[in-house]
């Protein structure tokens, strides 16, 4: 999916939401244990419950890797459930991957071929050579961190650069000159909202991957004043907001319900800006 | 295991040498294909040939991944018959993770606890609150990524922050004050040995893990002459240039062969340096 097609979704689901599949075991309704891929009965009890409301999903490899085989059993379960049933979606596997050239490219096999999804994020501490045999595959993108929604993002990537810019601006600056606004979108937390003026400065037709509204408490308004552009270029993510928003039997109307209110709110936002 | 336990191990097997288990299933020996698990028949095999040479193994959950959740299961089987045959051998696992806090502590449960690994390499771009999660497991260690063997080291690793350091160097006299010598080592390339006389001023005790020779050309003797220290202080890393010494049915006695002439010369250079 090139960055036109994805635009095309947006305008058609008037949403720019994505929903993180960070499915916990722990927090899994009982009824779904006794099934033999738990994680998945969850996933796709939530897909199924709030596809029409968003264009992207994010399984986050922690929480499937966390359970061991079976665990990424469930991964592979709800990626091919995705792409069979709903072939429109983008699927970011959230990975923050990264590593020397030739085991790079076991991660592009890994995630782009044996799974089949649109997107991986990446880590871009190792440089060049770890990151493009991710960009050397059409239609697939590398989501690069840059500026991440947590608070140790002040440690390292807040740092100031000889000549004046932070290590996140140079990160941008350099890695956008080795693939393209169809192949590298950036993480960009939602909690920086302050920051994405700026940003958009440096990348304004990039599309922007922005975690850290719901839970982690970043504003869903400031990211779309700072950080909209004239094709949208915001996937917004939340992930435990929706997906636990009730843990009972109830959990696929409670998550369809905050899906739902926050692209009410990113379907006026595109209305606002005549994008839709 | 801590540092001094490590270092036992060492004196013990005269010996620094870590075998990166980076096994690629296009590289396996045909006779090991109608296994049921061959990654994982492969590891045995070469684990048996050169368990007594060697400290540490370091599989890159890379080349797992990449085969999916039967890859995954090869992965978890190595693990297991490495804790139960050969309980002193130190286990990295290479998996250059690094997340939001909750999520660090999904990884850090599935490779201390449902694997039962000693270290996990760890990227530190996203801070503090990525990392601590790992540093609250008693005898397990934090392996922080400081400047890498690739390339692409250059791109970030070596910019020059404001105050004269350069990037790598501020990831390492930073992370060491959230954890001890022993709970954190640092990966620094064989390829940058030149850089090795600096970091070991900056961190005289701590474990450096040292890949990059072999097939990727460093020099062992150069790696021991800059960043040796007098608890030995590290670990050297060798992948594809012992496990895949041969590629015919003799793969076991060459990987032995190849790991034995390295061992030789870290026991001749443990003996002058009386650590052993």
């Amino acid at each position: 999916m090139n960055a036109e097609e994805l635009f095309r979704n947006i305008q058609r689901k008037k949403s720019y939401l994505c929903i993180g599949l960070d499915t916990d075991y722990s927090r899994i309704p009982r009824l779904l244990l006794e099934k033999e891929y738990p994680i998945f009965e969850f996933n796709r009890h939530i897909i199924d419950a709030t596809e029409d409301l968003v264009v992207a999903y994010k399984p986050n490899v922690a929480f499937y890797e966390s359970m061991g085989a079976a665990g990424f059993m469930s991964l592979e379960l709800t990626v091919n459930y995705l792409r069979k049933h709903y072939p429109d979606i983008f699927i970011i596997i959230d990975a923050k991957r990264g590593d020397i050239g030739n085991t790079s490219r076991m991660y592009a096999n890994a995630y782009f071929k044996t799974l089949d999804c649109d997107a991986i994020t990446l880590f871009p501490y190792m440089g060049r050579d770890s990151l493009i045999p991710f960009l050397e595959n059409e239609g697939r993108w590398a989501v690069i961190l840059a500026l991440t929604s947590n608070q140790g993002s002040e440690d390292f990537q807040q740092l100031e650069i000889r000549g004046g810019k932070r290590l996140f601006e140079k990160v941008i600056t350099t890695t956008a000159s080795w693939g393209t606004v169809n192949n590298i979108m950036y993480v960009v937390g939602a909690t920086k909202a302050e920051q994405l003026r700026n940003i958009r400065k440096m990348i304004p037709e990039h599309f922007l991957l922005v975690p850290g509204i719901g839970a982690q408490g970043g504003s869903l308004y400031d990211v779309a004043e700072f950080g909209m552009n004239d094709r949208c270029g915001l996937l917004v993510n939340a992930g435990r907001s929706i997906i636990y928003a009730d843990v009972t039997n109830r959990f696929e109307q409670a998550a369809r319900q905050e899906a739902s209110r926050l692209q009410q709110q990113m379907e006026a936002t595109l209305r606002n800006r005549n994008l839709i």
